[in-house]
């Protein structure tokens, strides 16, 4: 089942053509995918911490399909769609609460690495952990 | 010829893995997108008010192959690599100048939307403009 | 009594000191502003469209006494300290709440203006709406 | 005499008001202090390396004179008010450069912390290039 959080569109969200602007959907897909991992109580810092690793993205893509306007409440929705020995990828969707229009879809893909910086595999724990609850 | 546009990395820019945030990389397309449109004398207030066109992105995706830290002087390169009735296509490359390694690359699309957000063909003026100038 | 709103410390709130970017403090001030606003039903769009009338900042300021950090539950108070005939100062409070500990506390002053950008008084609807509920 | 820093006012600093956000003057002023830090080469991150201590701000204050729109070119002034043993206090001034109109003044007070994060007094040689430099 696919992980939901709602958040409200702030005027500091929303740019000159009074719209969110485009670049803030991913801080929201990023906020969801926090939010995942806080449900499974593997909140980044524990990753962090814990397993002695990051997770910076190698891909994000978004498609726009409706705008969100201030004051909108807006649902994203992210699911784990790949989890290989040294990469995730997330998709998300969101949708507007007040007339379930899908706003935007998009995904991003982000790789283990230590705190050198290098690319490892995935802590066996971890991808079990976001494999089973993140389908 | 692509146009090209030189940032400084800031501190603001920075996540707390010491990297610039993957989605900050979307306002420096955008920014030097921006410079391109200043380049052409288009700038996005003259879009608006001359055509009475906005240009809200339907599509934007960016592949991320190297870290900007605090202090770099990345290059962003724009060019045009579609234009079609009503949308328009830019590409992206991100380069850190001391080292010439490619950080990023990605791409926008974006749609011409009028002033009550209906989609609507590009002024043959505009279109000519970019096609000439962004390719 | 004044109004509260909580809100969570994301990863992109969070700087390379591992702490929530000075700055951003504004923003959460700003989006409790908005719900405040909304509380009362007269959320900034309703102002704007109703009365014609903006709320520009002409002065913000905050003292910092403890860092907020990735994952912390944050508490923003907000109450009306004062409405003049043309403008509304608002304090803030940001408390951590896990330890209680006051953050961050501040202010924002903001001046009426019309769709001109010309400084007018504030509609004495609004006014009282504001002084009856944010005290 | 006071470090000076040009920059180009972007569609992402721009809000719905179609003027600068007023969060983002501090973007702006901290993007000046970096580059004034960086012109008596001492950026942040050796000072952070070499020292040993992080700025955390304490402190900020901005009055807002006129609004900054898209593509403005702006002038930020940077000068060391106060340098005491703990803590320096820069002051700020951005100018609009078409008109040379004040658009914002305001200040920013930062206090030296370890990487423990504890107050620890200046380090005696940073203190001295920051007073004779910065005044």
């Amino acid at each position: 089942m696919p992980f939901k959080h709602i958040f409200r569109v702030h005027w500091v969200d929303i740019d000159a053509a009074g719209v969110m602007h485009f670049a803030n959907f991913f801080r929201y897909f990023e906020a969801c995918e926090e939010e995942f991992y806080r449900s499974i109580s593997l909140p980044f810092n524990t990753i962090r911490q814990q397993y002695g690793i990051l997770l910076p993205r190698v891909e994000a893509h978004c498609i726009y399909k409706a705008a969100c306007r201030l004051g909108d409440l807006v649902e994203v929705t992210v699911s784990v769609s790949e989890v290989t020995e040294k990469t995730i990828t997330y998709v998300f969707q969101t949708v507007r609460q007040d007339d379930g229009k899908l706003a935007a879809e998009g995904s991003i893909k982000c790789i283990a690495v230590n705190s050198e910086w290098k690319v490892v595999p995935l802590p066996a724990e971890l991808a079990k952990a976001i494999r089973d609850k993140g389908a």
